[in-house]
């Protein structure tokens, strides 16, 4: 068990400390606190505007060490992390902390940053591109931090995580902070993920392409959390904002996942008035969503909620009236963003509100079904949405692990194999989510039900759905599957440590060590 | 000048402690702390709803000496806090201090919790009524304190005023937390007071009346603010929570006030593109949005927003399109209450947002001109809203204090008397807003401009306003007048102080000693 090894977590990590290994799930109460922000009152009268973001760093007071938070709405049409960091740069700043809520293959200049050490840490839920592949490689002076959306507001939220200075890419503002996501050419809908940010940070700086008179309307973040004002040009490229519309799969295997993903929530016994739901943006989520939507329809279901990063295809079942309201932390498409404008029943929500799992009750905790998808899945039913399987970091949690924990069912779809490469594999090569929060595993040859869950096992088992142990499905996902390439365990130990990926709770679930190369 | 004698303010005050005295306005900005939150996270699953309000004191361990909170957008109609205080009451509990944002009269129970300890201490901006008396007869054992509505919020947020249970009156709620003003029997609109308390409170139980199917939306407050959920048959008397209509005055002497300060402002030069306005709900101050109102619309000038506690009339202006947006705290009718409900430039707004001097900028910093009432103005131009001139308790700041300090022209209007009593006295025998902030004083025999506003003065003379200088006014609100008995100072002195009236930084601006009595 090669992988297990892979997981030895050390007591103590350079550039992190001390480290507080993940000993399982608690779903019991806790003192929490939420930690004392210091900040600065308005001068009556002050002007908030800045010429430029140079000049908000000045003003703020940044100095080497601070750490910079970041959203992501604009996803990879964002421009505000890279002019901030070419700033940062300019001024000959050293030995920054970023906490991006995500970060994209738009912010490969960040490497360069990582490079000369502009920036050598870096929290976030979710990293693709030329930074994860940098900070596999080594190129990082700390270990990334790898936390899940719910994980990062509350390591914002408890003092954790203390943020120095917010930006906040805004599509809308004013010149005294109220701002907002709804208008303007880089319009992105909620802006959830900021919503913690401003909140917690010692000082939150407004950047907007969209400069309008006082006061924007609506205020989605307030003045009396702004401390300054800047505009530019373009905070993203609009097109690749949001897209013009999400698609559906029109692959048949992953049709058919779907399609039995969908049995799997009517045999549970969920599809009752008061369902909740929620799905991402892939082509098998939305086709889940699509065959949910038509088995609410025939059996007149109306939901209570969906949840998460809206599309306009949940869009679409709000306005049949199949949900009531939506909980929307980020939208994923243009229709979703005119809905969150003008649907009083699309609501926005922090990412707090979301899925922190130390605040009086997220969202996540009242979903009845989440779909979830996998990098790999292991006979333990953990989940990896971290990593390749050759160590490389191509990912994160998102939201996977906190909807997992929340969901009464929390269903992995995957198909068998990935190319050649199998999906189901003896142990995940990075532990994102625990296999005790994960229910059920859907794929094209049959469903695997987690046996901490042998009601529901029985359950599906009566509806007619093709139950099968993991076991069968990790056989067929290793048939004729090129082996995976594990490198000798003490090799692999002896490498450094570059990433932590922590669970939601801010204990460390796993770590990645160095893999890959720079090109 | 026997009242800067009855102003004179102690180091030190029994059951208040050290007194950091009143020593002018400050607009700097200043290091602030938002307090850190000790709470519980929820356990997983676990239901907040609990069978009554005994329950919900017995769930958050109120005990001797707790201070729990209550807001007022129920106003005279509120049945909540009457309700919380016999629950405490039976379970013995003593020593409460309690933080209403406003006490009415129908809260009169209160006074027998002040006679057996129950209660013993009061926060609060505003009191009315049976309570009112009662604390001036020296019947709550600490002296009250009396803030302005962004002093309170200041005072909650800063960490000074900690809040152990923060009780809300909720319209409508789910029974998880998410809760809104707009719907249900005892709908009243925003709910901008709770909006502080429930971010501060260690707990937060929210009371409704109509408990609807999960989730509540919109979701004004939501459950991650929420403790626990407790339904109860009525949280209010509809008919007294808000009124069908207000009425602008139909007194001739009113309305002549009105049209001047209407005069006032356009000659100030505020009447263009981008105007900002808030006044209260009383007969003048309608009667001056009414006039303001037609020179808007005879110089085609659109304001940027209104603020404040809304009325129909206010919605009107909004509709009409001479304001772009309205800021509202709270409704003060059903015609306010519908527009929060369906108009999304219709915005709430926090207490914090309204007027904290202590955030990154208060909306009441954004007024362009805000029409204030007055008990009494004094030579100094300070007024008192306080108490009557006999010294009894009768009201307090509310946003007065806030919003004075915060617009460009802050102006009180004024009959010279009320019945036989003159308004314009040599000194106000309690002081509530300090001189420095009030520019203009309009009564119905001229407009006296401060001293610290030559060039206003200069503006109003040239525009043809009846500009007179205050000692005039003072003389002809002094003639005829029934003499103002005031007791000896040094009698007044030796007695008990039963409240302190703070600024809206939290130092003390004026004290109130005992004065009336009980039937």
């Amino acid at each position: 068990m090669a992988c297990i090894s892979a997981r030895t977590i050390p007591d103590y990590v350079d550039g992190y400390g001390k480290v507080q290994r993940f000993s399982g799930v608690s779903r019991e109460s806790r003192e929490v606190v939420f930690a004392s922000v210091r900040s600065i009152s308005e001068q009556t009268g002050a002007s908030k505007l800045l010429s430029g973001i140079g000049a908000a760093l000045d003003a703020c007071g940044v100095r080497d060490g601070a750490t910079l938070s970041f959203h992501h709405h604009m996803r990879n049409g964002d421009h505000l992390l890279n002019l901030v960091l070419a700033e940062a740069a300019k001024r000959g700043l050293r030995d920054l902390t970023i906490a991006p809520s995500s970060i994209f293959p738009v912010h490969a200049p960040l490497v360069e940053h990582m490079r000369t050490g502009v920036v050598t840490g870096i929290y976030t839920a979710y990293v693709a591109g030329p930074v994860a592949e940098a900070i596999s490689a080594g190129l990082l002076r700390n270990p990334a931090v790898l936390q899940s959306h719910g994980g990062r507001a509350r390591a914002i939220e408890s003092g954790e995580l203390p943020i120095d200075v917010a930006f906040i890419a805004a599509p809308t503002a004013d010149d005294y902070g109220n701002l907002n996501g709804v208008d303007g050419p880089s319009a992105c809908g909620s802006l959830g993920y900021a919503q913690v940010d401003v909140r917690s940070a010692r000082r939150v700086v407004a950047v907007t392409d969209n400069l309008v008179p006082y006061p924007a309307c609506p205020g989605e973040i307030t003045q009396d959390f702004v401390d300054f004002v800047v505009a530019v040009p373009e905070i993203g490229d609009a097109s690749q904002i949001v897209s013009g519309s999400t698609r559906v799969t029109e692959d048949p295997v992953g049709l058919q996942i779907a399609q039995t993903a969908a049995a799997v929530i009517d045999a549970a016994g969920l599809l009752v008035d008061g369902f909740s739901f929620q799905t991402g943006a892939g082509g098998i989520s939305l086709a889940v969503a699509k065959y949910v939507g038509q088995l609410m329809r025939d059996k007149h279901v109306q939901g209570s909620f969906a949840a998460g990063g809206i599309t306009g295809q949940i869009v679409d079942m709000l306005e049949a009236g199949l949900f009531r309201t939506l909980f929307d932390v980020q939208c994923f498409d243009l229709r979703a963003v005119r809905s969150y404008r003008d649907n009083p029943t699309h609501q926005g929500m922090s990412a707090s509100l979301y899925a922190n799992p130390w605040n009086r009750g997220a969202v996540a905790n009242r979903l009845d079904t989440m779909i979830l998808g996998a990098a790999e899945v292991d006979l333990d039913f953990n989940v990896n949405v971290t990593t390749r399987s050759n160590g490389v970091l191509m990912g994160g949690s998102g939201g996977h692990a906190d909807t997992a924990c929340g969901a009464k069912l929390a269903i992995v779809t995957t198909r068998l194999k990935a190319g050649k490469y199998p999906k189901i594999v003896d142990s995940v090569t990075t532990l994102t989510t625990p296999g005790s929060t994960i229910d059920v595993v859907v794929t094209e040859a049959g469903v695997a039900v987690n046996p901490l869950r042998e009601e529901l096992a029985a359950r599906l088992v009566a509806a007619g759905v093709n139950v099968v142990p993991l076991t069968r499905l990790h056989d067929l996902s290793q048939t004729d599957a090129s082996p995976r390439l594990r490198a000798d365990a003490a090799v692999e130990q002896a490498k450094r440590i570059v990433a932590l990926q922590q669970y939601r709770d801010g204990t460390v679930i796993d770590v990645l060590r160095q893999a890959g190369s720079l090109n």
